[in-house]
């Protein structure tokens, strides 16, 4: 029997309060509106920003030209509307994710029930300035990622509640939730052949990575790459160098203990700063007689986006930064490095384009194209029941990516 | 008869001694030797370098990390190898010129007499590490740019000289005589056809401000430009922006008479910095809606170099650097602007490769498919008696480009 039209109720994880652990409960999630997708969570995992708000220790600050935009603290990872941050609760996190379409609204034209899905935490509207330039990027107007809205555009309203009782969502996914409801500017239509647990990570922590190098740095087969930090976005950059044929890819990292987990991703050389009494950019431009081909910056710190850029050959060099600063970083270096002919760019979510990009990127995993092997990344897996957990392993730094199951 | 293995005696004007007005002399110029060209030079103009190293206030500096190269206070144009300057003279200056090859040395092949070229200040071996590299450069090991070498890398020594005494050359070109030795790898083969009084200054100014527009900011059709600086070099980009078929041309310079000149070159706004009490990128980004597209920055101010780079659109917006700092200038920037995918970058010689792509430009420039107008550039001309006349107009700001005529 269909449940298009009515209210579903289902359990998800509920943050009532900043830090406190979830509590599963039952929910009602109301029907989808104008442009809405209802999906059915199948799979999801844990990223450093859903502790972020849940911890909810949120720094706001003004930055040098954006005055529009904030960023957290704990991973830095995302661009808040400034509007003066007032913790949200009660909410449901969540935002890497796979599902199955249950029902969509009106106006929802490309999606149909039973169709598999990856909610995306950043949109494409396919209308504004930014969606239809022909310069790949992905920063829309409408639904550029936006953490401390906790409600739907279309009527500025929830589509979670407990008895009559509004709860909020995150980054539009709420993917803590065995159903949730998204923007459809928001949905990833994929292959229903993708394995759902296993394709999942692709539409958060791996895309900013892979993307970075494979879209933005595009190391060609043969050249050198040195990848900045070792977390799980550090490594997909790596995997994203690997992919492309990088004869040598250089990690650096102030914590030696990521050298152990990373030496399963191909990485030929591990730099720790710390060993050395010289800027670590001298230190690589003598390993490779003049400077890496590559950079990508996966740390958050200014000092390795600062030696990142130092580091590339002239004449020919791309550091691509993807960490995201401080209030007082600033960026500095003498411009004639870049006169030499270096190149300096920023990448967010990898440069992939939500919904026109992120089909072909699993479609090509399927079919082995893409080199990337999910299973390095998924360390852990849980029941929903035991989501818990999966906060305890991130807040330990165990292992990358813990596997959420929410039908177990 | 063949001069071919003779001495050949010829005028040329000598610069004696720093700030002294060149004098016109009967010089021997010797054969040229392996992987030398010994050229007959018919136009040559002046660019700031000429006069800068004429007057010799040179500046020696270290730089952040490229220690090895310095930078002339004058036009800041060119990169010198570390090595502490002494002035050298006797010396002839010259590096914007256009000429027939009258005889080669042992092993040079692809040059004959009768052969029209243009010398160029910076070279390409085809062997290096830069020359081959399959990405766009052209900062040649071998024969990168070198102002403060007088002598010919073959042996050590000139190839002019006054009763025996030795004359200096400069950055190989050398281009104030009526004939000179030049290395092969610095001489671009043109068309017979190309009239070489035009295209003269394709060899050096043109290059630098048009390439940096086409060849590294490419702007798409119909998208904005921003140029900062309006000296020959940002025209020259103001130009490239035009070809483009931008759709507007913001010309930003802080000396309002500049825009007087500039008028000619199909530029669509004026900012003077100096009209506004906020930064002029802010001005920039509320004139354009978000930002320029792209911006080319071509007056070696670091104030220039930030506003450039913090004006352009984020999501898609490039700034090239092509203006030479100073010693302790520091380009600085939140690292935010980057990440909101914005592209920095610096272009040295307009990214062109000198034996590989200049041969194409005067191709272009010939069946017009180039659009650049040669003549707006060429504002006066004078015989070759006359060569301080041309350092006259350049001191006091005069128009853009003297033609000097060798054989008048
Ligand atoms: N641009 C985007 O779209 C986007 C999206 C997600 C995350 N991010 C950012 O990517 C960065 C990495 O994310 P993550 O989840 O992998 O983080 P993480 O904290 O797991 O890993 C960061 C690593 O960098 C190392 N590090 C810190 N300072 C360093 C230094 N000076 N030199 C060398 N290594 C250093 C740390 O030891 C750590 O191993 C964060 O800054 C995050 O905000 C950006
Ligand atoms: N990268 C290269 O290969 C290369 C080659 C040649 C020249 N250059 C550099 O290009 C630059 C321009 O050369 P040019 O011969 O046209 O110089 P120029 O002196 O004729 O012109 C520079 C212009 O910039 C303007 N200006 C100065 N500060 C400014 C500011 N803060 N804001 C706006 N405008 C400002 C000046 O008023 C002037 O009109 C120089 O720095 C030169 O060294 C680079
Ligand atoms: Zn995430
Ligand atoms: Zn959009
Ligand atoms: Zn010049
Ligand atoms: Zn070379």
């Amino acid at each position: 029997m269909s449940t298009a039209g009515q209210v579903i109720r289902c359990k998800a994880a509920v943050a009532w309060e900043a830090g406190k652990p979830l509590s599963i409960e039952e929910v009602e999630v109301a029907p989808p509106q104008k442009h809405e997708v209802r999906i059915k969570i199948l799979f999801t995992a844990l990223c450093h920003t859903d502790v972020y708000y849940w911890e909810c220790k949120v720094l706001l600050f003004d930055i040098m030209n954006i005055t529009t935009f904030i960023f957290c603290k704990y991973c830095h990872c995302f661009p808040l509307t400034w509007q003066g941050y007032t913790p949200l609760f009660p909410r449901i996190l969540g935002h890497e994710a796979s599902g199955i379409v249950e029902s969509v609204g009106e106006g929802v034209n490309d999606l149909k029930p039973g169709d598999h899905v990856l909610p995306i935490f950043t949109g494409e509207c396919k209308e504004c300035r930014h969606c239809l330039s022909e310069e790949s990027n992905n920063m829309c107007e409408l639904l550029r990622i936006n953490c401390d809205r906790g409600v739907m555009l279309a009527d500025g309203k929830t589509r979670f509640s407990i008895n009559g009782k509004p709860i909020y969502h995150f980054v539009g996914t709420s993917t803590f939730s065995q159903y949730t409801v998204v923007h459809v500017g928001q949905v990833a239509k994929i292959s229903p052949t993708a394995p759902l647990d296993k394709v999942c990570p692709i539409s958060c922590g791996i895309c900013t990575g892979f993307g970075a190098t494979v879209n933005v740095a595009k190391p060609k087969k043969g050249q050198t790459v040195a990848v900045f930090g070792l977390g799980a976005v550090g490594l997909a950059a790596a995997e994203g160098a690997r992919v492309c044929g990088a004869s040598r890819i250089i990690a650096v990292d102030v914590n030696p203990r990521r050298f152990e987990e990373a030496k399963r991703f191909g990485i030929t050389e591990f730099v720790n700063p710390k060993d050395y009494d010289k800027p670590v950019q001298e230190v690589i431009v003598e390993m490779t007689g003049g400077g890496v081909d590559r950079s990508v910056e996966c740390t958050g710190s200014v000092q390795a986006m600062i030696s990142a850029f130092e580091c590339v050959h002239d004449g020919w060099g791309v550091c691509v930064l993807v960490g995201v600063p401080k209030k007082d970083d600033a960026f500095k270096t003498h411009p004639m490095n870049l006169l030499s002919e270096r190149t300096l760019k920023g990448a967010f979510y990898g440069n992939y384009k939500p919904r026109t990009d992120i089909p072909m990127v699993v479609d090509k995993y399927l079919n082995k194209e893409l080199g990337l092997d999910m299973d390095k990344f998924i360390t852990h897996s849980v029941p929903f029941a035991d989501i818990n957990k999966a906060f305890d392993y991130m807040l330990q730094g165990i292992g990358l990516r813990c596997m959420i199951h929410l039908d177990a």
